[in-house]
Formats: C-alpha cells, structure tokens, sequence
C-alpha cells in the first residue's frame, strides 16, 4: 500500500490489493493532485466513484461514462452471439446514465479485434448496436478499431442532465425506503441457464437469456425519478447487496432489506431453488435501486410505468455489516457477498466513475 | 463486402477486408440508420472519420475522442516503461483534440490489467498520467478497472472548440499550402533505436526516446491554428504521407510534397541513413500537418512559437496517386505507404472519429 509520502513500502500484486483497492490507488493519486496548486479538478461535479462522470456545462449538468468488455473475462463467444453483444456493450454504458437520471447522447466505440473473424460477425455486432442506439436517440459519433490477440470492446457514453439535477450513490439518508424497479434475479438465472440449467420451455429460456444477454437499461425510469424529486439511485450491475453497499459507503450509512419484499421475477421463482441467492447477489439486472423518503417513493411509484417495490431502508451508520438482510421476524439472512465476482469467477469489472 | 441490401456475399475475415474496410463498413452500417426515421445523428457536426468527434452544444462544438491501446499490438512492456505508458495513452488523445483545435477538458480511464501486474507499475502508471492531465488543464473525472489476461488501455478525452470553430479533415482547397509544425521523424527514428539501433550519445538517445515515449501534444498549437484561420489540419500520428492522404481522402483532394522542405529532425538527419522515409512514413510524430492560403499560412507561423514549415501544395482531385512526393526537379520520389502499419507489423490502430 501507498504511505502517506506515496512510497511503495512493499513489491504487491494487483490481485493483493484486489479491484477495490486499485480503484483506492488510482482516487488517491488523483486525490493528491487535487490538493495541488495546478488542479483542475474542481469541475468535476461527481468524479471516481460513481456511475458516471458529472461536471457542470453553462447550462446541464454533463455525464460520462466507460465500460471495457474483455473476450472470455466478461463474454464468451460460446454463450452470446455478435447481435446480443453488440447490443450488451451498449446498454451497460446507457445504464450507468439511467442510474444518474440523464440523458444518453452520443457513445464512441472503441474495438480491438483478432484478424481471423468474420466480416459478417462484426456486421452484426454493430448493426445490433446502432439499433439500440436509435431506440435510445443516441448517436455512435466514432470511435477507433485496432487488432488484438482477443476482443476488447471499450464503449463510452457520454450524455447531460435533463434538467440541473442528477441521481448520486452519495445522497441517501437514514430513515428513508429503498426500493427498486422491475424484478430481480433474472440476469443472474439466466447465466446459470446458459452455464449449465436446461429450462425444457422455450419462451421461459428466451426470457431469461434475454435477461442475461440482452438487458434493457432503465433510462426513461431514471429521468422520472429525478423529475418526482429522487437523488439517490444505482443501477444493479454487482448485484441487489453489492450495490446497496456502493450506496451505503459513498453515503456514510447502514441498510436493511426485507428479504420477503425483495421482488424475485416469478420465472426465477418457478426454476430455480436458490432463487434469493440469485435475486440478493446476482448482478447484471439493470434495474434501479433508489431511495427516498416515504412520500417521494409513493411519488415515483406513481409516475414510472414499470413495477417499482420497496424492499428495506437505509438507517444510520454503524461500524457491523453495511447492507443486512432478514426475514419477517427480524432474523438476519446470511447472504454470500460478491455479487458479480460470484458469478464470474472472480474477474469483475468495476466502475470507478 | 456488403451488398446495398445488407447482406454478405461470401465469408471474409477482417483480415481480408482490412482495416480501412472495416471503418467503412462500421460507417455504412450507422449511415443507413442515419436516413431511417429514427435517426438521432443530425447531432453530429463531424462524425466518422476525423480525429475526434464534434457536436454543437447551446454554447460550443463539443468533442470527444478515445483510443485503445493493446499489449504487444501497441506497446511493449520491455520496451515502454509505466510511466511512460501512462502519459503516452493520454497524450495520444489530447493530441486528437489538438488536432480539432479544441480544449480538453475531461478524460475517462478504462483499465484491463492482469492480476499478477505489481501495484507499484499502476500507481507509476497512474502518477504520469495524472501529471500530464494536470499540465494541461484536463481533470480524470471517471473510468474502470477490470482483470484481463493482457495490458488494455482506454482513454477517452472529451472537451471543446475555444470559439465556435474547429479544425477538420474535410476542408483543404486546391491552391492552399501544406505546412507542419516543428520536425518529423523523431518518433519512428525513436522506435528503431529502441528496437535495434544504438545510438552512444546520451542526449540524442534521450531525446529520441523521449520523442518516441513521451510526445507532447500540440494543444496550445492547434488552437492557435484556429485563431488564426486555419480551417483544415490533422495530427501526424499514422505518418506524414499517411495522414495527408486523409486529409485529400476528406476533402476530394490531391497533395505534392517537395522533399527538400520536409523538416526532418537534425538528430535523425545526422543519425539514420533512412532519414527521408522516417520522416515520410514513421508516423506518432504528434506534429500538427494543416492547409491554408499563403496568407493564413504565414500569420499562423507568426503567432506560433514553434517551427512551422511549408512542406507543399494542396492540388485538384485525380485519379493518380492522391499524395505525390518531389525533389526540387519535380522528379517523382517513390515512398513505402503504410506508415503505422510498417513499424508495427502490420497491427494498426485507425480512428474513426
């Protein structure tokens, strides 16, 4: 680790300090030149550790964000086709503007490709992801292809408030709800599907890979809910736990969620046994996880055309277990930590912006 | 190849269609979308195929640019030290930004790494970086980390026109002058020393390292260019001949270079017997290659502080050779095309926007 002086006191691997202390490392080292006489930094309205990236223009607040999908780390070739990945690479990143409640833009695309594949695969990729750019009114203004040994695929969003406010994970407070849009569990199940689960109906597995490969970003719900007065939200990428967590650290406080209430999608229900496992800790739903007091909550719930349930409330800091789960009775639901990593052999892909 | 009906002919591998096919085929498939009802991309003021992307905001053209950059494709780790890894991935896009004659402004970081890399080459990697960023007004507002079994870099810069214009490719005249700032050479030269080349003197192998390593951007200058009237320029990244055929590729142009007037680097002039094609062909240069009429030529040469030189002639469209090489009889010097490609073994890297 770093000292105060920035010497390195010991030779560490990444894989020591792991993706949460990298992410640490780089913030510091910005974080230092912050405090410097040449920062430049002070426009940067949210910087590492959230969604996007926010900065104010003369008249919106501006956001960005990243994402770099790695062949055989976060895809495989096996399990999703061309159209579904062109289509995934795309709304992870539209995601992360739904989670600040924006307005997505423009996305450039960035593609190292192996020599060896088809014309027609990358025909597909692109094609599948134009289309989605078009449902969303976003325009792919460039980009750059390169060759590599592997597929790396680097997409960046970049896209404006609606009106002069935005959705942060820095906002909650105790004594609010928690409460979050659509179903969970079904990105997850849906992996499990593809790995190794046979599901015999066919309108049941297209649901679910749909689901896993073909997630629908929640941009329209995060843009009402920050028009009915919302200012905290995530979007379930880690998993319900993970990410309620990133809302309870950037926040500085607790949360308990009511495992009864947590909306598990019915098809997961029906098929498969650890389905609460699959809806605490699975990731990948691209839901919204939000907060707000009781009134504000009723509110959006009101306004959003999708199901929106309220599964717990944040509550004041203490130094246990940041995101606690439990039953009707109060009892304490052990759940496994990790959300995505679970799920993907330990190799996760986490945002810092 | 795509017929007008979308649809593929026969099998093809990348490699068959090349690169430049590949960014063709990228840019065909988002300008059908483009004519369909749904179309979001009036937006774009320079879409595909400049240095960086443009839009109009309410007060500015904004711009943004990424640029992936793969181990063993891009860069070599015994090679390229981290920190010079880290102002080199950032400054190969403020240079596209410069290119455009803007300002940058924002720069997000996505970060592929193996799991075995020492945390002490990422905070190296990351102080340089930061460093660069901060020499230039530009705040690291966000990016992501994930596990790869190989080094993958992407940076993305976004920022702004200075007043309401830009420069672009598409803008070169017949009749206007080609110039270049400072000299040519230095960075390819750099890369044969590096690969096989010693050169004794410390100073000039310092410099051609550096050149090579860590080239400075030429910020300052492109929006100077655009001061002064400039409307057309490029940055010599891919080479000089390269990047002139862009340039006449853009603007239904051709170009004649006088040889004598190349500003080769007195360092590769006295050192490499190849000097002529380094100069010509040897690409990441940084310099910024721009047409005008004699007048704007010569009053931006006035106001900038570095060397700046007239190389040639933007000249009508023909069928022949779009860049033509001359000695001061007008005898036709034949050149190695490919730039980029022949240093790196054929593994370009080609924007597309």
């Amino acid at each position: 680790m770093l000292t105060k002086a920035n010497a390195i006191i010991s030779p560490m691997k990444i894989s020591e300090l792991g993706e949460f202390g990298l992410i640490d490392l780089i913030r510091n080292t910005i974080a230092r030149y912050e405090n410097s006489e040449h920062a430049p930094w002070q426009k940067v309205l949210v910087g590492i550790g959230d969604d996007a990236a926010a900065w104010q223009s003369d008249t919106h607040i501006q956001l960005a964000t990243t994402d770099t999908l790695v062949q055989d780390i976060h895809f495989d070739l096996d399990v999703i086709n061309w159209e579904e990945l062109g289509w995934k690479a795309l709304a992870v990143n539209l995601s992360d503007i739904a989670a600040m409640g924006g307005i997505p833009k423009y996305a450039l695309l960035s593609l190292a490709l192996p020599r060896e594949l088809e014309v027609e695969d990358i025909y597909k990729f692109t094609n599948s992801m134009v289309h989605l750019a078009g449902e969303f009114g976003v325009a792919i203004a460039g980009g750059n292809v390169a060759t590599a040994p592997n597929v790396v695929i680097t997409v960046t969003v970049i896209g404006c408030s609606k009106g002069n406010a935005i959705l942060k994970r820095s906002t909650a407070s105790p004594g609010e709800q928690i409460a979050v849009t659509g179903y969970l569990g079904l990105s997850a199940a849906g992996l499990e599907m593809l790995k190794k689960t046979t599901i015999p109906d066919p309108e049941t597995s297209n649901i679910l890979r749909r689901a896993h490969l073909q997630p629908t970003p929640r941009v329209k719900e995060g843009q009402i809910l920050v028009e009915q007065g919302v200012k905290t939200a995530i979007d379930i990428s880690d998993g319900l736990v993970a990410d309620l967590d990133h809302i309870c650290e950037s926040s500085k406080a607790n949360a308990k969620i009511k495992i009864e209430q947590v909306p598990v999608h019915p098809v997961v229900k029906a098929n498969f046994p650890n389905h609460q496992q699959l809806a605490l800790c699975g990731g990948e739903d691209y839901e919204l996880l939000f907060t707000a007091d009781e009134a504000t909550v009723a509110q959006a719930k009101q306004a959003l055309d999708c199901p929106v349930t309220v599964i717990g409330d944040i509550t004041e800091e203490e130094l246990a277990t940041r995101v606690t789960v439990v039953d009707s009775k109060g009892n304490i639901i052990p759940y496994k930590k990790g959300g995505w990593e679970h799920f993907r052999n330990g190799s996760p892909k986490i945002k810092f912006a």
